[in-house]
């Protein structure tokens, strides 16, 4: 079923019986630790439940189930009291960390452990927070997968290797729970492979028939545990096209390329600069210090920012090329690269409409005498030509429009507190380097691949 | 009935006896000359006929109205031969001219005199062609003008002067006939400025009440003797809004400048040149002969040519402010301010959609390798960055790509023959300084009169 190519890699990432034990092992321990406390359950879930992680994975995910009975506060009390134990019992260095509720992570004898208190509710369709459907997934996962994991494995792996897996905000790639609902819906990795060489809008994928939701997004893969949820919904339509594009490039040429994730290329300040005097273009980056908080929570404002100060810039006759944002450890940018960065001093102003007679005769006091050229009539409506508030965008962007533009929340504050504008060469430093490497260079993961055997 | 103000005007644009005793006779020889030749009748049509001209107007409409028995050849043929036999028994200084049929145009003693071949028809449903109409508008007027010839007068006196009378392509504004159907309508010169004053979309004037056909126009005035014709159909919103606009500041403030004509201002060279640096834009005029045909030939097609290179100039990235066109004597301009002129080496260019494997395919395979960034996709589609055509504005208006950009019929073989891509200051010459004055001036009538007052 699977080609030697695959087989040869599965030999790679199928973990090995030594680290399986110790995995193993250690997950019964933690769950046995659960259970012994006498107020909630122990129960594995995540690619280690059900036996579907990639060879050098350290993640294990030990949920914490208690009754219903339990309020809110009382489970996040003493579920982070219970994980707190633990995870000092097992010599663990401790984060508590935050998604809907919050839960411990530990560094337990070098694998990466979270501990989640959650609710035991009897069907997904009682859950209180997202969490509680957790259990589910590995339930519903664990009585399906039988036969199937290594072509899980395999498209885990693929995936890391296109830069699409992970359904975090920065990835907006696939969850390991997608992978495994992929693999069970089309049987097997080769066959999804070839669906996925062919995706385009409108794919609903419904493994038990019972979609009882509408969505927008790009892909649609209906929860098998809860028909209301699309388990594809923070997948974003670069990434879905960027994966199809892979696929196809894999079924034409298969080879073991496509499952080794390639290494960050980095660009070197003088490069940088070199490549933008070849553009032609002015880069602006705004830089500031990266908010204390989870990129889950940071990225999506950094995204928001981007659209935002992109509409800024295009609303003052600024045209952008392209922009992106990153976060860094130490500092987050929003880069933008514009096509002009300097406008003539009139600036064309539209006013009201002719037959609105008050504001009009306002309009014409107000601006008589005072303009380059108008008050004039064109078609139905008044215009003057005025002068330019900001005919620099480095102007616009030092101004106070830039706050008010419309930034997320955390970014704003940093925004506020601590802000440089930096222009092409100077966008570079260290930590961004990957980053703009990847904006120069900007390619989709096969053409990447393709111009790397050509370059070889 | 009328102001102070208005009778004084009255007594400056009313014809004086002699002259009416004078423009009267000649049109009775004329007509009497049609009669006389024994295949046309003669009828004196237009404000001569309806005794609605103003006073120094020197235009004489004579129709030769011939039996439907004639054929369109031998309208034409015999209408322009008893046209020139006529005009040359009065001395006149012949002229061939062309509307939907040939007619001649004579100066005769000082006469601005038409004399047009057209069939006589019995009522206004059966016309051959558009100058069939003329009589029966003449006929409809004369029957109903009768106590509102002043009126009349005013109003065509006040279009004239804020630049709305005449409903020739250039001008874009009031026909005399429509002049007296607003006034026949609102029942005087004051009702009809007040209603003026409050114009909005959607007017429709249809003192028949007899609207057969629905128009997308601005203003909407059903023709009386034909319910299928809008007699506004050549005035254009701007001028429409620009006359409500001068009605509002005649209401408000009355006075004797609403009713003179102001002077066309002329840009010099150096004035123009200092203009443009202020400004900080570029001008480019491209300028070729001005072919020899009529103004509402060439007129809508410098319109149409301006539409096309501002589409052609936008399409590779450069940003119009402005763009108008002139016709003069010798040569004609389109006329084109350009916020930015130049534009980086790079340009973004959009790709097929991921899903169109063929097209994709061929996509990557010809990009790779030969662009500044890209193949790369974004959202659903692939994009890349390829060095820019015409970074330069001129070397896109010297580029044949202007002359396959849908100029119209004839501005196309004068640009092929003949052109000159001039830029700011070069743009000037002694033809165009009134238009260039205008251009850069740009200012509503009302807004122009307000401003030369306070200059005052």
């Amino acid at each position: 079923m699977h080609s030697e190519l695959e087989k040869k890699v599965l030999t790679r990432i199928r973990p090995l019986n030594q680290e399986r034990e110790d995995i193993l092992k250690m997950a019964d321990e933690l769950k046995d630790a659960v259970d012994k406390s006498g107020i909630a359950r122990g129960m594995i879930v995540g690619s280690v439940a059900r036996e579907t992680w990639v060879s050098g994975d350290r993640d294990l995910d030990v949920f914490m189930l208690f009754e219903t009975s339990f309020s809110k506060e009382e489970l996040e009390e003493k579920g982070l009291g219970l994980a707190r134990e633990i995870a000092t019992a097992f010599d663990g260095e401790i984060v508590e960390k935050y998604a809907e509720h919050p839960y411990i992570n530990a560094n337990i004898n070098g694998f990466d452990v979270d501990l989640v208190p959650c609710y035991a509710v009897l069907n997904a369709s009682e859950i209180k927070s997202a969490v509680d459907r957790t259990p589910f997934h590995t339930r519903y996962i664990k009585n399906r997968i039988n036969g199937f994991t290594d072509d899980v494995l395999l498209l885990k792996q693929f995936s890391k290797a296109c830069g699409v897996y992970g359904s975090d905000q920065m990835t907006e790639g696939f969850a390991g729970y997608l992978c495994e609902i992929f693999i069970l819906y089309y049987g097997g990795f080769s066959k999804f492979i070839e669906a996925a060489s062919e995706w385009h809008p409108e794919i609903i994928i419904d493994l038990e028939n019972h979609q009882a939701k509408d969505f927008n997004d790009p892909l649609v893969v209906i929860d098998p545990v809860d028909p209301r949820r699309n388990v594809a919904a923070s997948l974003s339509a670069t990434r879905m096209y960027e994966f199809s594009e892979f696929a196809r490039g894999y079924l034409s040429n298969p080879s073991d390329d496509f499952f080794i994730k390639k290494e960050a290329l980095k660009i070197s300040q003088k490069e940088f600069s070199e490549r933008i005097k070849l553009r032609g273009t002015s880069f602006y980056g705004i830089i500031f210090d990266t908010p204390g908080l989870i990129p889950d929570i940071i990225v999506p404002q950094l995204r928001k920012s981007v659209v935002s100060v992109t509409g800024l810039l295009e609303r003052n006759g600024f045209t952008v090329n392209r922009a992106d944002s990153f976060m860094g450890e130490r500092k987050c940018i929003l880069l933008f690269e514009l096509l002009t960065e300097t406008l003539p001093d009139i600036e064309k102003r539209a006013g009201p409409l002719v037959w609105d007679k008050k504001n009009s005769d306002k309009f014409i006091s107000k601006h008589l005498g005072n303009t380059y050229s108008g008050p004039y009539i064109s078609e139905n409506r008044y215009y003057i030509e005025i002068n330019r508030k900001y005919p620099s965008a480095f102007k616009l962007l030092q101004s106070d429009e830039l706050k008010e533009s419309g930034l997320g929340k955390h970014v704003k504050q940093s925004v506020c507190s601590n802000i440089s504008i930096m222009k092409n060469t100077e966008c570079w430093n260290e930590e961004f380097s990957s980053f703009l490497q990847d904006f120069i260079e900007k390619r989709s993961p096969i053409s990447d691949l393709l111009l790397k055997k050509m370059q070889k």
